[in-house]
């Protein structure tokens, strides 16, 4: 198994865990019906990367032109259609798979931003959109204000995650394992933030005191 | 008159529908002023081509260069101000042009995407954003889950005359009337769903029992 | 100095109100943590540029791939988390300066449209797209029906510089005066507006009447 293998192997991990998560935060958020299950499942998997793709000018996004993803998107929402009913006793491995694919989206969307020729600075912020996107396409069009904006730590590991891709491609350290650290950095303060409730520091109260 | 011609004609008939529709739905929404009415049946009646055109790569998009699009859209949504007091004893015609609209946009969108060089079932996809990309944003500028999530059969007829479009082109018998015949059933599987208030399947429940 | 390195200067300041006011807002709204009003406030002051830059394919977008811009609307965004408990206090200053930002993204937006080909109609709507873009997205994320759509005259006074900007390019009168002189006018209105709380006209009641 070739690097590039395993890599695409990750990636349609984290579309079908986002694809399921997608679905189901749909149906429970807004009784969605199948096609709308199968709209947002696919949003939420492939929204990431279609925003970065179209950043960074590289059209028709991959994910988009790609069948595999589509599939993979389009099965992964069928799925949380025909096993709703169950997939609540599920709840902490949809969690843990989310946040793999937060971890596997990060990594991939900072190199394929560097290799497009962008900045570093760039190539970090593009990583945490392609992590972060599709789930925020997915809270507006159900409603919410989304959850990378307010809820624990969430952007901050795909951030944390994405520099060390993109400093690792810098010093031509990059390959299979650097981007597996990557990921696994941001997956592991994923997970603690998940299982210790951290969340970012906000600001002081600005509403009137009394 | 060409096929070309007609073909244009439909979709800037389509594209007064969509802009009537999404102005009006604006007022009744939010409340909108005679700016926002017009900002909304533009964005609803050029929304989904203009995304379309983004995720093909067609820059700057046809729908936003062409004058005749931008005009017809504004022209739509000034006669929704205009007229809105009266606007309420023409609800099924609203409806039916919109349904109209829907059915011509799901074709071109597919067409124009298998000309760019897209595989057939993206094509589908694309034809089904073009058609229900503009009425998605409308709503959620106003605050609502877009209707194409939750209500009636709204994307399966443009999924439907999408296909129809795309399988007629790959066969080699895509012309005028195959164009048409595709926009119709669409028209149709709509209208039925309209007078029989069908629904897609939902999923089994999967909020708490008790 | 330079009429490029001034444009580019109040290019930046308006950036920086935007940003300012886009994470203030986002605290306002939805309680947000450092991480959502960095983003916030970056999508507030960045959004309407890359929104441009996309519709006339100039990609990547101009204010994501330059560093001055992402330094600057960060900056912004963190001044207004340190500062949020004390910036109530300076309400006036901060509407002022989004009314800024208001009024030079409305004439840079539309002379770069012109550059890139477009004609004028359509540069004069991307003059107040990239005017009004990045807090139609920021209203979008935490749950509001945009501004530009409902509340006073903010649409207005775009459309109203960017048509200056426009007709000074066109009849080849276009330069720093002019430019300024267009910001000016837009800034102007915007003032009055706020000032006189002006309203554009809104459509005959469509609701039940009772």
């Amino acid at each position: 198994m070739t690097g590039t293998t395993l890599l695409l192997s990750l990636d349609l991990t984290g579309t079908l865990a986002f694809a399921l998560n997608g679905a189901i935060t749909g149906v429970r958020a807004a009784r969605l019906d199948i096609i709308g299950m199968l709209a947002l499942g696919m949003v939420t998997a492939l929204g990431g990367g279609i925003v970065r793709d179209i950043l960074i000018g590289a059209l028709p996004p991959a994910t988009f032109s790609d069948w595999r993803y589509l599939t993979v998107a389009a099965a992964g929402a069928l799925v949380a259609f025909f096993l709703s009913k169950h997939l609540r006793r599920y709840a902490l491995a949809i969690e843990l798979a989310d946040a793999a694919g937060l971890s596997l989206f990060c990594v991939t969307g900072a190199s394929k931003a560097l290799e497009h020729g962008l900045g570093p600075a760039q190539a970090v912020i593009l990583g945490a959109i392609t992590a972060v996107g599709g789930g925020t396409v997915r809270d507006v069009l159900v409603g919410r204000v989304p959850a990378v904006l307010t809820s624990g730590l969430y952007a901050i590991p795909a951030l944390a995650g994405a520099t060390i891709a993109v400093v690792s491609m810098r010093t031509g350290d990059y390959g299979v394992p650097a981007a597996l650290g990557a990921a696994l950095a941001c997956f592991l303060i994923r997970v603690l933030g998940i299982r210790y409730d951290l969340n970012a520091p906000k600001a002081r109260e600005v509403r009137n005191p009394k």
